[in-house]
């Protein structure tokens, strides 16, 4: 087996991207006119190449050698990670989705995503470092200056600097409202940043000559809660006017958090303008406005879609990965017999003989599948809702986007860590040892149920406000487009349409409910289990992104059977357990509304 | 708060062991009469103390500074460690269930377990080694001669030495009947070991002058399979006839195993008769057959009830106080407003205001706690198969044990694992740090559903064996004891009669299925999904233990209140799940049976 194979397969995306999202057809819209099939699947191959031949090789290491302070105070990594992100930068991948006046490919979000997975496949901690520098381009391009954009973002595109969102505090986790870093207007129109930011990844590095923070703050005078938030940008050293960087600004690293997994990338604690450096001998990080005051939080939210999107597509590389390991193992280590064999002197037959591993691989083959065909159905409604020529259809395709979006980050990040651990049972002893990938894969991914918004923050993102919003247009529109694709299983017949029958029921019975959470106004109790919400209307929707799936794939290959096998496995064991969760919320539980936590 | 508050708190304790168990009755019997509830309350505070103040000290040191091979081959440990065996071993803990002729306390193994619960909970990775060891003396009291007891066993319940079972090899794991490890019989009618063994918890250390390995292996034209195992000791080093350390015997350390938890426990592959030293000048490791030849494995099953429900009970420590770490941050972590809240300027409210973080904390506490009550009874069980005046009863004891020891091994393995996942999500970004403790619970816990039989291997064991065992007498056992327990709380009435009928209903569905299972005959169809059913069953039983101990509470306390809301919390959220289950079980889903691997 080689390190590719060990990633995504080429067949899954191909079929993923060709025969069910149809990208090719986007090539037809102005901004993809110089793509074709051809130059998608160039991209896919060198990310396929890059991944498995310079970021798997140093997975491991960049667990077992953790980033540290050195003497000088800069952070050392490990060997191989600087080449490694070099490799990317010099395949253009940071560029993939850019326009082309800044260097970019300006390929299709979706073509990009799935390049995007075998990087975090093969080293999530590795590649979140560009990956989250993005995130701060794409921010500067739709919400900088000019000015901001060429200074800032334009390096980011090039791969020569990385950027950090800066939204946590110490006393402000989930609870953004609460921050207390401040920017203080200066004579030049320029401000001053001071406050403590928490929990950054990327926040400090020695990988680039620069770091883009994008840094929350309130104003002077500014409302309370997130209406008073602003966002800045703060580099870490100050860029003169030819782009060259100049002196330090005053941003400290405090320290390195140490983590349970995802080690590679540092997470930080930051200080801003607490006179570790006075640039201009002034105190205070500069730091420069982005758009107006007061929607920094606004602007930070618009990037959150595919923010969210990305972390549960990190969530289902590492689950895909962990299951290609598995199947790996199971198919080629032997143990045991058949349970009705009856001669203990015969030959021990692979793993994968025994129906337990075969149900465990299963079970991760319809979680990483389901997750990673959600993601990048995601990823085409971000396409959709920027180039789609119907305006009605780019509003469509947002309002779905924005529904999906809470299901999209966490159902990955709750089933593909459980495929992690299932991964590792396949293993057995081996699979709880450091000589196999499996277990920091389970450890890496425990990460993703917590930040860009924790399991719970989604449940109340989802049922507090996505089904709400717009009467329950968000929640109309997902349920139209399901029963969309139920007429046509029904009209398939066979499988498809019992499965499209069962989907109708359970989204029926979900839409009911959501009516009884609401219909007594009272948002406590309707949101008292948001979380179980969330699950259930995650699982809803992977059953319909199975039967997708059934509906797009064709012939009688291994691979068609194993999708049937997988879609089989959901609808039989998983879908099922949304009744008992639907019922609980229909009944309008109290439990933990009405516990004493004295009582705990 | 104390590192004692971290551990089980005396009153769930007190409640388990006096107010439902009515372990002081246990007295009335022989065996028991020098103890009272004096003996075992102080026996209880003693383990807590010891525990909290010796044992939790040093449980992140054991993570951090993990065992390794010195260059004089020997193992080094981090400081404490010895310090807090030897502590364990002053308060006479190894002898706490043994015979007085043998300085043992004679204390019920139900209240031994209360105690090892705190040992566990405090630092599992420590505690291993005295506990494991006890299954050696255990067995070699129950096996060996006399002669063998006072060399290899006294030194254990003495707390000098420690001991092993060596079981599986490198192709052997769950596959115990396809071991290799050979005993060669001498003239002298000692034996010669020769083979390697994996996985060997314990088997090198520099804690004890000594280490007792019980060696399954086969003799010269044994039959194939399990029927041709015996068992032996064989020590690390050799034992002159006064009982001093003679020669080393060959018994060679190869390597340790580098976990992602239990890092405290070394984890070995051994080599025995392999040369590193030539005892008596000859070749192999020296081996004394325990009991007869070939019925090594039947030795080993007869301490597996035990062995089982201990690792269960060590799934539950590690559940538990991450559950007591999870609340105490969430009582004083402030974050966030009610989602009802206007005013964003009002003080941050604690997490556990948070319905959210209250059904986590819940989650976690019906787990715990169910999982504590389940692992008590089963040892009040064997207290019972042992000791109880009445044979019927001693054989029912048994029985009900036989039935109940896959799910107690396996529940707690599921389900306090899940409850450290759920304490980690408590702790939001911090609990995926290692200045935390609970993200080290959940790697330690993860061994769980691992050693001592998998899960899918305890699935079998219940579906294929357990159940069908007597013409199903073991499932109806269960069944009538369960039933005893609901006409007590449809007697109750309120909230006992109505989880009574739930039970009821559940309990009659799973006798049902196992009907339905097993009528065609067909183990491998019966059994492709044994790990469901064993799922479904253990929810059903903790459900039951749910009941039993609403029933065993009394008036208005805090602890009261508490024990009602986790028991309505288990009831409401989780009973419901194995509806599902049990119908897919019915179905005799043939998915993952007919699935051909090559389609993976």
């Amino acid at each position: 087996m080689t390190a590719a194979s060990r990633l995504v397969p080429r067949d899954d995306l191909a079929f993923l991207l060709h025969d069910w999202l149809h990208v090719e057809a986007l090539t037809a819209r102005p901004r993809y006119a110089d793509h074709s099939r051809e130059t998608f699947d160039a991209v896919l191959d060198l990310a396929t190449t890059i991944a498995a031949e310079r970021f798997a090789p140093i997975n491991r290491t960049l667990d077992t050698h953790e980033p540290y302070v050195g003497d000088d105070g800069a952070v050392v990594h490990p060997d191989g990670l600087a080449e490694a992100l070099a490799a990317y930068a010099d395949a253009g991948m940071p560029a993939a989705t850019f326009d082309e006046q800044y260097g970019g490919m300006q390929l299709p979000f979706t073509v990009a995503q799935a390049a995007a997975a075998q990087f975090s496949a093969a080293s999530i901690g590795a590649v979140a470092y560009p990956t989250l520098a993005l995130g701060v381009a794409n921010l500067l391009v739709a919400h900088g200056t000019p000015e901001q954009v060429a200074t800032y973002a334009q390096p980011i595109i090039d791969g020569r600097w990385y950027g950090t969102m800066c939204l946590s505090e110490p006393q402000a986790g989930s609870s953004l409202g609460d921050i207390t870093t401040r920017g203080e207007v200066q004579p030049d129109g320029t401000y001053r940043v001071f406050g403590t930011k928490m929990w950054i990844s990327g926040g400090d590095q020695s990988l680039t000559d620069n770091i883009v923070h994008l840094v929350l703050a309130r104003t002077a005078g500014a409302a309370a809660g997130v209406k008073g938030i602003s966002l800045f940008v703060v580099p870490k050293v100050l860029v003169g006017p030819d782009g060259s960087p100049g002196e330090r600004n005053d941003v400290a690293l405090v320290g390195l958090n140490h983590k349970m997994g995802y080690r590679g990338t540092t997470n930080t604690l930051l200080n801003f303008g607490e006179g570790a450096h006075t640039p201009g001998g002034t105190a205070g990080a500069v730091g420069f406005l982005v758009g107006e005051e007061g929607r920094g939080l606004s602007y930070m939210f618009h990037m959150m879609n595919e923010a969210r999107v990305s972390v549960g597509l990190g969530a289902v590389a590492l689950g895909y990965t962990g299951y290609r390991h598995a199947l790996e193992y199971a198919r080629t280590r032997t143990q045991g017999r058949p349970v009705d064999a009856k001669d203990p002197s015969a030959p021990m037959v692979p793993l994968v003989e025994h129906a337990d591993v075969r149900r465990m691989l299963l079970a991760q083959k319809s979680y990483v599948e389901g997750g990673l065909a959600l993601s990048l159905y995601c990823a085409r409604l971000v396409d959709d809702s920027l180039t789609d020529p119907d305006e009605a259809e780019r509003r469509r395709a947002h309002e779905l986007l924005e529904m999906l979006t809470p299901i999209a980050k966490s159902w990955p990040s709750q089933w593909c860590l459980a495929a992690n651990d299932l991964a590792i049972q396949v293993h057995g002893g081996y699979g709880y040892t450091r000589d196999y990938a499996v277990e920091q894969f389970y450890r890496d991914n425990r990460l993703n149920p917590i930040h860009e918004g924790t399991h719970g923050i989604q449940g109340l993102d989802l049922l507090g406000r996505k089904v709400v919003a717009g009467g329950g247009a968000g929640l109309a529109l997902l349920a139209e487009t399901i029963l969309a694709t139920t007429a046509r299983g029904r009209e398939a017949g066979g499988d498809a349409e019992a499965y499209a029958v069962s989907l109708e029921k359970a989204l029926g019975r979900l839409v009911e409910v959501t009516g009884i959470l609401w219909e007594g106004l009272d948002p406590a109790l309707a949101l008292a289990n948001a979380s179980i919400y969330l699950e259930a209307a995650g699982h809803v929707v992977v059953a319909w992104i199975w039967l997708e799936q059934l509906l797009a794939v064709s012939g009688d290959s291994g691979f068609a059977r194993g999708k049937r096998a997988a879609a089989q496995y959901f609808f039989a064991f998983e879908l099922p357990k949304v009744g008992p969760q639907l019922d609980l919320l229909a009944s309008l539980d109290r439990t933990t509304l009405d516990l004493d936590p004295d009582d705990l």
